[in-house]
């Protein structure tokens, strides 16, 4: 885990920004032997892109990834798979009235700061568009967990600015623009048109599950499973909480409440969120991440210049009003991506993984 | 970051079981120049030392730490700084009969399948008596930081089980077992005594507040300061969460709520919690952690043993119903371990890291 | 350093294969600020491109760079910086003949074995071509080494197969496709004329100079400057040796001789390379690596095919008969980007690199 | 690798100093279930220790390891094995002299002008007593390598300052202080005592050879084995010089006589040195490293002090007349933690290591 690269074993560094040329990310690592195409990649970022629906950024990318190295006759040769994604809609004029100011909200003063540059254009790196090389790896991960140990990852969201979202069904997340497990998503919908024609912008509550997840992984003391979900979660652009199992409830329980009881059937319950001692349990791995609303809202702001001087921002351009509606399978990849590389430090000290010793471990699957 | 080492420039690994011989860690990084002695770290250890009141576990632990090396006259030299802490207090028996037992809520299922192997003795790695060296490391990167840009932690208990502790003042933090910011703790006390009449445990929430952190650390995309701190957090033994900032309440707030505005005079609000785009602001650093009740408890519950076959697990010998009462040094500790790791990370980069360069940025302290 | 990274703070990940669509690198940690083009990118890769004289491959590749991110408005901005070199001269055909057999000298049988598939294609990931990218990194830490501190890289050659090349002038390097300090190099070009005709190949000797390097560079106890220095040019393709200052003529020096003696003006001598205690004193860096001869030869040889079957191999295709003539850029590169490394570590620890305590330190240039 | 841990997944962490309180290390990522036991490192630190004929320095330290973690019921946890080792011969007074003088040779220049500070006692950091830690934790990679594939690691001297020593029998190494693979030592005995008598040193070649090493074991394309190799050698103290298989002597060669040619019965010889393309070939991998004179002689020379004056310098105290003669143990230990590190790689990426898919590879042994 290094600035740009993520994962110890299974490593992803990532580069680009909003309206440089390109955007990509090299994947190191991977097991050889693995089938992989572009087409693979595709599904998972037409998933994760812009343009897709009203509700979110009107920029028009079609994010296609062009797979560059790592890949011979159609399997993955255990070298670098580099991917590369062309920026095709830069719009840099929109950006260029902002180029002195920071937006309350945004990276511009802590980027202004850090470096003594900042490449404006688009929120430059800070962006949350350098997430689509991310959901790229996270599908590469996804296909050699899911043929490996059956494992799935299914990010879904279970709150819109004040609306709790009730789970009804994991089939309806795939067939509306929210990512929402209910059959119905008017209310959503109006909300959000609401929302934008007052110029403002709304947070949103992810809930990501992994089922399949092998029993073992996570590395004590300090890379322990659930320390690496935190990481990436709260590495994620507008991420200010995350929360595995009974999260912050757990504080209001009483230990005889809390501890998820063991039959020889299996867990009684998951309030460990499948994660005991920093190490899977082989339950469900159950993460819970809240996402701040966009700092780009057209309402006009109290800030700053980089002389000092005061100044009032309006953010023009094209945004997301809600980031948290395209964050599942954002959320989704980067969980992948840190099973991946636990499960590849797994059998670096431990061999191949072992199955479960006793019966397979029921849980509520959502 | 990796397993037992904490940091990629000033690196912390940790070694040691609960019931072994001793305990300890090996810091790598620390600058050179800086005046360090025992009593130094020993004033931290005090602070987490587990028989300081009947609110925690009565194990007898002095925790007397030595210095092995890195230190010269006085000073740090820039080579490894090795702190030992002899365990004294070991009774090994009070564990025997657990030891092919799965205690719920412990790591103890997910230790055996990982590993094949276990030491149950106190629950040995996955103790949470490793936290003594993460609190002696933190202890020389909180003084380094101290001297160099006047920053300091300060962690205290917001939430005991399902009591909300309200803020009165930092000054009352030293003054109870609690790190609780309030006069009177008779209330907190009341409650923890039928908790352990009871033989149950409680959980609890822990804020931690840094201030004066330099603008500018933090290393997008995938090291982000809060990505960092996430990590450390939730990989503290028991922590089910974590938030920055407003955290998940952000989720619903409307982004013209959000969105800390700029003055001349510095950040009019701080819902990011001093971090924006994964860097600091220079405003306060604001986190909290919600821990989960304790899994040792003497009411019985319900598990298997590594033959699968069903027990009846009571877990008796010496433990803290709450082990959030002695979390906020820690959490001091690792806050300090990564804002430690990062200005040096931003200096190799950057060269020195500069002063603000507007007006002091306006904060409310706490 | 893990696998296809380089460097712990300036981190170069290189992608790519011989006869792919692309090969390149992401360069991370480059400090912001610097100007930084394709020329000054490109100028380095036109050293080692292939092509350029009869006594290398005729593989005909522009090697030109496109810079895909990491620069706003000419500078370098902190944030990575990809690099893209596109495949235009693959000729797959070329080596479809030896997929299933084992050229002696070769990698194949280890990349086999390693990952049960290979891709043949030019040697695919094992090609010297992969050292592309690493020119081209080498060519922004160069840069920013020479702004910076007056750092200054020069390989030359100073032997050819058996021939010994005396040195006469650093100026000569630059005026004959050998690398060679000689203003002559007719004896070179008739010996390699000679050998080209009898389908052979030869080795090489390479020594690289870098002047100008701060002092207190390198991280001992296992990060040595000198332990990194080994580390990258070992690592380049076809090297077998690796020597520092005296190398292995200092085993049959005396103490009395070895020992560099120090006055007010300097030291009086250069036995240790530029490094002592694996830390850089500020005098020249001196460093020489032997290369191997090519293993692609038009001389049948006896080896084995996937099968485990006697065969002969006679290797077809486009080859350096002596791959250390291309050698000297890529080795400057190496050496330039193992001091830009312990540069930034350096000044994380230590602060902004210190200029020399004492007077200059007299040295002969070469 | 970084600064004072060596190794991405077999981790060891050294610390401590020539006259502090104590060395040792932290071993972090050892495959659990392994027996071992004080005894099992105490013989390999025994070879390397001082004291033990009159060709070595006096100082008199049992250099006894104690374990202070990761052993449970005597059998290792998989997690971090603390190793500690006691100063007991400290002699601090015999180094006042030297405080504020840099002795030729040694890193007292280096390390004052990095760090600004330096621990005079003994050499400090920088002392060769720091290769005990590295020698106890290569006893644990050679005990799991042993079992798991066979692996053997010898090393033995072939050149003693200008004495070529002859190949004899392998069984001689361990009956002569020397570790030199021949029956009568008169000679370099004879060598030796003329050379304490005059006051002077003498420098030492170092052959190590690994047999029983599996195939496919390196990490291309910065982590090849053969360059973690040269890393750990050069970065040994006092050398200057690394060599594999052929090494320098390849540049000689003519392609046609240095590619290994393969038969169904394996290779016909080992120029590569057990590596091909940076990944073991399953042959015996063959080093050989060049060891410079000590650099503490009674010989007087010329040097500077602290404030840039000019001194003589004669070093007393108890030194190694030829810090080779104990070389051969410590690298040994070095290659052993290669190889561990990279068997452990290996089968992150690629499962449990394959054996052989032909016929066991006919090598000489030596």
């Amino acid at each position: 885990m290094s600035a740009s690269t993520l994962g110890t074993l299974f490593r992803v560094t990532n580069f680009g920004e909003s309206h440089g040329p390109a955007i990509g990310c090299v994947i190191d690592g991977c097991p050889p032997g693995m089938e992989l195409n572009e087409a693979d990649i595709q599904q998972e970022l037409d998933r994760r892109r812009p343009g897709t629906s009203r509700f979110v950024t009107q920029r028009r990318e079609p994010d296609a990834v062009e797979i560059l190295s790592g890949i011979y006759e159609g399997k993955t040769t255990g070298t670098p798979i580099a991917l590369l994604i062309r920026n095709t809609d830069q719009r840099s004029k929109d950006y260029g009235e902002i180029t002195r100011q920071f937006r309350p909200g945004h990276a511009d003063y802590a980027y202004w700061h850090k470096y003594g540059i900042r490449d404006p254009r688009g929120g430059g790196r800070s962006s949350a568009r350098l997430t689509a090389p991310t959901v790229a790896a996270g599908a590469v991960a996804k296909k050699w967990l899911t043929e490996k140990y059956g494992t799935v990852f299914r990010g879904f969201m279970t709150q819109l600015g004040s609306i709790d979202i009730p789970f009804q069904s994991i089939d309806y997340i795939g067939q509306n623009p929210f990512f929402a497990p209910v059959e119905n998503t008017n209310e959503l919908e109006e909300y959000m048109d609401a929302l934008r024609r007052s110029g403002n912008s709304c947070g949103a509550v992810i809930r990501i599950i992994a089922t399949g997840v092998p029993v073992g992984l996570g590395e004590p003391m300090y890379d322990k499973l659930d320390a690496d979900i935190a990481h990436v979660m709260m590495g994620l652009n507008a991420v200010k909480g995350v929360e595995i199992g009974a999260g912050f409830a757990s504080a209001r329980q009483l230990g005889s409440e809390h501890g998820d009881s063991l039959t020889p059937q299996g867990f009684t319950s998951n309030n460990a969120g499948g994660i005991a001692g920093g190490i899977s349990t082989g339950q469900n791995i159950d993460v819970r991440i809240a996402i701040k609303p966009t700092s780009s809202i057209t309402t006009p702001r109290q800030s700053i210049d980089v002389d000092g001087q005061p100044v009032d921002v309006v953010t023009k351009g094209r945004h997301d009003p809600c980031v948290g509606i395209r964050a599942a399978p954002i959320a989704e990849a980067l969980l992948a991506l840190v099973v991946m590389d636990h499960a590849l430090r797994h059998r670096a000290q431990n061999g191949d993984v072992q199955p479960h010793r006793f019966a397979p471990i029921a849980a509520k699957a959502y």
